[in-house]
């Protein structure tokens, strides 16, 4: 790097990668201090540390305040997947957002969904399914479960106007959620739901939301053939 | 909380989400200062310090070095994938691990992987197949292109000892990816790796790697019928 010019954090970082992708430093190496690679690439601590703190945070080296920042000895590559509202995936793609109510009546947790979330077998539960459409065409469809003990407004909520997903996340913003991802067969149902043949494969999303200790929703949502989620890391 | 036993971070954290759930702070507010809280819950301020950093890291609050902590005005959810070999990912489901290289041969570029990844339509590329299975059953096959102008090595390696994922994993270890994840049906060719009826919905996974901006490889994995990937947020 010349120094002739203002060095940026990208730079420092380009330049560590640089050096950890041709072994001058190894995996397990222990990296200068930040203040001797300041006084080398002729910039300002801040630098250093912003570069570091990046590299530290996609896993690349480890920082321990005490023992000083080494090479990760592995490099454990973590996804992030920005989990937004229906409506912002397709406000997104730019496409006009519609909402559509498909049912909602209050049930007993059948057996599968009360071990699914750890329900009490029979417990109240709000059954909602809904469509988002996309410019009109289909998206996703939703199929959700509501633990009404967790929530007890939610049966005074008006889903014809609201989503529930939307609703929930006002009431119950700052919650944990266990998700998982897979390809599924269209059913009758949801063939007619997304406008798709019988047998199409779908992706799909299931996601349970607890807050603290207590399950609020299950949630599984089938999106139409084709559609794809995008991360990167 | 009662000050006559020892205060975790834990429930601090679950005192400071509580509040927020109860709207005692509401989205935007600034929250008391590390120094009042540690005051207040009669513990160590690095006790709060740990609580905070954690609402911090899952969106539920923003922390500004000089003008404090704030209550997040709209929860971002990122759910992180912990993106392993496949072979971990097996090994995980306490399954025992095979590899079986299909095929690997020098071809041209193909049209729509150049554009895909960004490389000079016809520039030489490795294409290897492979499966991988758990307990001799077929877990995921792999399809995989790699750049050999930005890992000429490759051209040596031989791929019916070692995975091109672990291998790459060993020449270029800090890479970075863009994911995505989908839904198709199994041609016939998937359905007899796999070992699936033709039509079978498979969840499918593309990743392509650069290191620093040159592509390095893109691969598509699909994995048996019924696979489901899990995460956390």
């Amino acid at each position: 790097m010349t120094d002739r010019q203002k060095i940026s954090f990208q730079d420092v970082r380009d330049e560590v990668l640089e050096r950890i992708h041709n072994r001058v430093w190894g995996q397990g190496d222990l990296l200068p201090t930040e203040q001797d690679l300041s006084e080398e690439f002729g910039c300002a601590r801040a630098t250093v540390n912003r570069a570091l703190r990046e590299l530290a945070e996609r896993g690349i080296i480890d920082r321990k305040r005490k023992s000083g920042t080494r090479v990760a000895l592995s490099p454990v590559k973590q996804a992030k997947l920005e989990i937004t509202l229906t409506r912002q995936l397709i406000e997104d793609r730019n496409a006009t957002y519609r909402y559509a109510l498909v049912r909602c009546h209050q049930v007993s947790a059948p057996g599968w969904l009360a071990s699914q979330v750890g329900l009490t077998p029979c417990a109240p539960v709000l059954h909602v399914q809904a469509m988002h459409y996309g410019n009109n065409q289909p998206f996703q469809f939703e199929d959700r479960w509501i633990n009404i003990s967790a929530v007890p407004k939610v049966t005074d909520a008006d889903f014809s106007a609201v989503g529930p997903n939307e609703w929930l996340l006002a009431e119950v913003p700052f919650s944990t959620a266990e998700l998982s991802f897979g390809a599924i067969s269209a059913d009758e149902d949801l063939a007619e739901y997304l406008s798709c043949a019988v047998g199409a494969p779908l992706f799909q999303m299931e996601r349970t939301t607890w807050f603290q200790a207590q399950p609020v929703t299950f949630v599984r949502m089938s999106f139409h053939p084709g559609y794809q989620m995008r991360s990167r890391y």
